[in-house]
């Protein structure tokens, strides 16, 4: 059994719901199917979960939203004209919207959940009727009757472990079923969202509920890309990957596929693939457990993100000191702040974390650390950039690194930090935030290409 | 006013003793002197202190010592005919060998530190008596006069902060004044001795004490040379080296100072220069607080040592549990474990340190993470080597990096682990225990001499 998801671009107009509906009943292991909102139909339009979010700004506003409403019911009376469809869903539609409102009216963070919700519900009970009018039995499945339990913090929603026995019996239909992404519901009954972009994640969670064969994550793009194609002219596709090696890459900025989706297919070593719903016979890049690793494909991905900050502490020494970095650790976790890497030499140590983990109490935190640890030399160094390159096993291979640092010294790149683990797949560079295209590009070209602009040996 | 040391094998016989107090006695400036126990005279010789750890031992164990005594008596009385000098200094050695034995018999660990100190203590009375005898007034001081008060740990002396102000008085004295490395006195008036190599700590907390313009330390070669001579034919020598690099030296396998003895002289800057006694006019290795960097002595020095062990944690989305990496550290400090670095990537975090540290305690220390930290996986690579490229401003000169990568790949050295920290003066490589030799010998031709097998760029 197959679940597959489809993005919103795939689900904007009926035109795209006719390519999703093929894909789905050409194969019958396709029985789960998991839609988000309608998206953007061309590049100035606005995504349907937008307008929801903008209806409820005016609700809590106290402002007239009747425009706002009706502009959202339009999106799908175009989709419903489009498929010839019985437009009684419209009513349905208008029904929840006031329903949500008047109800929820003095609980602003539910009614954010439950308004923006609505985005993919209304797209799967739609989906779900106009497939089923065509003559292939189908059926909605609302994230309640799936089991879809989630924690209660708002836009925070976690799947509760008890629920995946519940999700099991969703393989007992005989239709195809048609799930919304997104949201789930708590035990109290509220709609609870998942962080933006997740109907990955209800996609993620149904497949491994329901122990499917593969996870098919229908989007716009035939896979994943080596590296941003903002940065690299038409970069390769990837054609297979592992769960760890993609988590590194979402890390440092690659976005295809919602980080936190990993999490609950990594147990059960369910496979992933990323395909076009436009070009649904390309090969698309799968996500896998393992993969078979060859001379030419150490290395995944390349992938750059910015925004850091590192904290660095100087302590004469300080490795002799059994409980230094602990007391460090210890005010970090006062403030709440989770850090992302730690390198360190004999007498000095670099935490480094996204700087929107220091935001508003960063001099707090230093003082904290000045107050508690007897430090030598205490500093703080922003606009950090990551560079990640990811590879299984690309610390097995001699080599790897020279290249790296060759093509980055050969773009006259400053390596503020390197970070090379024993167990790693993955090789982290601090760069300065200026220089992350260039360090992109230049490590695209040369790991891949092999081009770089002259000898390092003279 | 300087504080001049000389070690074993300058002071080792009357030959040699007449070089070092014809270099004592040329400059004025030279006004306190440390000395060490007579060192071997010959490859095939055993040092004075060797023999007075085998006297203990055979008091320890109740075995005739007079023998042993004789052997030790016998290297004095070498020294003593030599110099023709009065043998009744002889006579006081005896007895003070007696007395300890007698004294200390049922504390072994003081017994050990008092007849261990002897070695030195013995020799700075005799070449005190010679050079006075000679003209130039000279006073031997006991460590107890020179105010050379330290904690009461057997064989782990600590300077005490109060005994500075002491020491300072030094100054008054218009003889020069020869004063035993080695060891100090507890305020209970026993001896104890620093860590084995420990003269060079006296010497320090010395020259910190009277504020001396220089500590020289003099010993059989012409300074420290920028890697290992067993492994590179005649290497060359570092004309000038901070005190954080020689410690990030010293820590990686750099034995000619001792790495404890940087840290008095590292608050109040005193520089201190590394010279031969046999060669007393070559220039020799400052090491300061500051240097001047250029294009051509960027790296100071490349070392290598064996014997570290690596603990390696993998953990699921680790970077976003706050406190995880706490709660290891925890478990280290609960076994007294220092460690050394801790590079980690989102998923995984490695520990290294030294394998000493967790030796007969190691599968305790693994079962404690296992219960309290809930990890993945957990493994443990034994046998690794630590390289340590060192240079003040290396961070700072693009390309350092891709030149010792480089170095390395070509030389076919796997990289199991890259450390560069952001204030960082050293780049830090984990390797097989049986690459050592081979990574320094090509880091030390490609980063010198420019010296690599082919072309990285084809």
């Amino acid at each position: 059994m197959k679940v597959a998801k489809f993005g919103g671009s795939s689900v904007s107009n009926a035109k795209q719901i006719k390519k999703v509906l093929k894909i789905v009943n050409e194969d019958p292991e396709r029985k789960i199917i998991i839609v988000s909102a309608p998206g953007k139909r061309s590049k100035d339009d606005i995504k349907t979960t937008d307008l929801l979010i903008r209806l409820y700004e005016k609700v809590l506003n106290g402002i007239n939203y009747q425009d706002k409403k009706k502009e959202i019911i339009q999106r799908y009376a175009d989709i419903v004209e489009d498929l010839k469809m019985d437009d009684e869903i419209l009513t349905t539609i208008d029904e929840t919207l006031e329903l949500y409102i008047s109800q929820l009216s003095d609980k602003p963070s539910r009614l954010y959940d439950a308004l923006v919700s609505c985005g993919e519900d209304f797209n799967a009970q739609l989906i779900a009727n106009y497939n089923n009018n065509q003559g292939i039995p189908t059926r909605y499945i609302s994230p309640k009757e799936a089991g879809l339990i989630v924690t209660d913090l708002p836009q925070q929603a976690q799947i509760l472990d008890s629920s995946y026995e519940h999700i099991y019996k969703l393989r007992d239909y005989k239709e195809k079923l048609i799930i919304p992404g997104f949201f789930g519901i708590s035990k109290q009954n509220d709609i609870v969202t998942f962080p933006r972009g997740g109907s990955d994640i209800t996609g993620a969670i149904i497949a491994r509920g329901v122990k499917a064969s593969i996870y098919e994550n229908f989007t716009d793009v035939s896979g994943i890309f080596k590296a941003n194609p903002t940065i690299i002219d038409q970069p390769e596709l990837i054609e297979e990957i592992t769960y760890r090696e993609m988590r590194e890459l979402s890390y440092a900025g690659f976005g295809v596929f919602h980080d936190e989706a990993l999490q609950p297919l990594y147990k059960d070593r369910i496979p992933v693939v990323i395909k076009n719903t436009n070009r649904p016979n390309d090969k698309g890049t799968y996500i896998r457990h393992d993969r078979e690793i060859n001379s030419d494909n150490v290395i995944s991905g390349i992938s750059c993100d910015k925004g850091f900050t590192v904290i660095n502490i100087k302590k004469y020494l300080m490795n002799r000191q059994v409980g230094f970095t602990r007391k460090i650790l210890e005010v970090l976790e006062q403030f709440n702040i989770s850090f992302d890497h730690m390198p360190s030499g004999i007498d000095n140590i670099s935490i480094i974390m996204r700087s929107n983990q220091l935001k508003g109490k960063e001099s707090q935190v230093l003082n904290e650390i000045r107050k508690r640890c007897e430090v030598d030399e205490l500093s703080v160094d922003h606009d950090l950039a990551i560079l990640m390159i990811v590879g299984e096993g690309m610390n097995q291979v001699v080599g790897t690194a020279s290249k790296i640092t060759h093509a980055l010294s050969e773009s006259n790149i400053n390596l503020k930090m390197i970070n090379q683990g024993a167990s790693e797949i993955s090789m982290m560079f601090g760069i300065r935030e200026e220089d992350a295209e260039k360090a992109v590009l230049s490590t695209y070209e040369f790991c891949y290409h092999g081009v770089c602009l002259k000898n390092l040996c003279s």
